[in-house]
């Protein structure tokens, strides 16, 4: 088998699904890559599996410091539990390659930790941070071989946290054939206009120009296949006003005529306490849209 | 103010309340204490101190290796989220004292992180480790005294987790007079017939023996105050066989007529992944009863 089960472990409910930790080597950065995943109870079952039919899942991008480990452990259980009601899969894949042979610099918002969901170009990046490809097109084809063709026939839905929000709203803006909704907590929404983009991109590509590719806002130039994207932004996020530039995504948005939600959460940080205490909602954003995909599918 | 506030985090739902980190000095360690502490949002408002009645309280009580953090960054969403429909806070004291004055050992279950909810008699824990004392006087008298008579006319419930279900345990049961309700996760019932209990008691009391006036199992010798005490345990628990004693609770409760719930929970283990699966059972458990005794003291 491609995967290696590291911990598989009860979580959210009574009569819930699990959720895993998978280590698995990836031909897109060119080392051992871990992943947590929460399927639910109904996975692999004659119920859900009706026709064949595979489960729908959810991607959760973290962002800067974190690993495949933070989102389960800190926001996990109100995920989990909304997810078993929704019958759909999470996939929480790694923020960035990791290990001795991989560049790295002192610093976090930038290496190991900081990958940033895109390819990057240039020496000594260019080796291994290859996110963009792990999970527009590795991961996916992984989990489809791996657990029953999860996530296949376009059930897929993306969603994340400031730079995994970015990568949210970048992939599923450059991929629309290939993600069915997106959602963001706090996302980085015009990267090449902030210190964090600005660094990650000169690094990554040589240039912030390049990074315009991987904008959000730059992306964003007519309206998307998407009715509504949905976007959580608290109102005392520590990096609000210098990093995340959601008033400018959500005018730029208007100007091209896309319909983009956006709930300023009054009171409320950059913290995974703030990503827990909506997490449900957005669950359930994704989960309608995939369930709705999926019954359309099954009276084929 | 004998109180410093370390953080004040926006946490579990919109239009809520606040988790704070509180640091003060002990006079029951000798040491700095740093706590957490949920308060809803109707505390300090008209609403809720209609009359001056306090805000009641849910003690949480951490097991080995944890400190004041564990419980609110793993399972406080959803724990805060069902206190601020309840109207209750919650406070979150550490596990022991700290210093690097403080006796400790190379060892993740003695000295610091292990506590043990006991006031140690013999050197060297004896000069910090009260947290006995700490637990049942000094706490509940600060939150009283700094934060709007906070728990005060026996709004307090107690709860917690494996040596903090152990606490909670045998704090309800030594104290009937100054606790609502009790419930607790994975609780080490039987201490002075197990591994961690007989190491901690040997050294904080210097006899196992010693232990047995802090042994839950050994202590509920007739029917008590609680008409039920409940508890979670998951059938998955690594620790269930040889450190919990679940089932040599419940019988010996049954034995003297106490009412004990036990919810087996199939397949969870004990992780805070289970304490979050069912921490809102509990939260709900503690509210209706603080409340009720709320009700009743606004209609005298």
């Amino acid at each position: 088998m491609a995967i290696e089960i590291l911990s598989k472990t009860r979580v959210g409910c009574a009569d819930g699904g699990y959720y895993h930790r998978c280590k698995h080597f990836s031909k897109s950065t060119g080392t051992d890559m871990i992943f947590g995943l929460y399927l639910p109870s109904c996975h692999g079952s004659s119920t859900s599996t009706k026709e064949q039919q595979p489960t729908p899942i959810l991607f959760w991008l973290s962002g800067l410091t974190c690993d495949d480990t933070n989102f389960a452990n800190k926001a996990g259980s109100r995920a989990f539990n909304r997810a078993e009601k929704e019958n759909i899969a999470i996939v929480m894949p790694d923020t960035s390659p990791r290990g001795e042979n991989v560049a790295n610099v002192d610093s976090y918002d930038l290496g190991i930790g900081a990958g940033f969901y895109i390819d990057a170009t240039v020496e000594p990046y260019k080796a291994n941070y290859s996110m963009y490809s792990y999970i527009t097109k590795e991961l996916p084809a992984l989990l489809e071989n791996e657990f029953d063709k999860l996530g296949s026939c376009g059930l897929k839905a993306i969603t994340g946290h400031s730079m995994g929000g970015h990568g949210a709203l970048t992939i599923a803006l450059k991929n629309q054939n290939e993600w069915l909704s997106v959602s963001a907590f706090s996302p980085i929404c015009n990267p090449t206009k902030v210190p964090w983009g600005e660094k990650a991109f000169t690094a990554y590509f040589g240039s912030v120009e390049c990074g315009k590719a991987h904008d959000a806002t730059c992306l964003l130039t007519e309206p998307t296949v998407y009715d509504e994207i949905l976007i959580d932004q608290g109102t005392a996020d520590e990096f609000l006003e210098n990093q995340l530039s959601t008033d400018i995504f959500s005018k730029h948005a208007t100007k091209v005529g896309q319909n983009v939600t956006i709930n300023m959460r009054d009171g409320f940080d950059h913290s995974y306490h703030f990503i827990a205490a909506f997490i449900e909602d957005h669950v359930q954003f994704h989960g309608s849209k995939l369930r709705a995909k999926l019954e359309k599918l099954q009276s084929k």
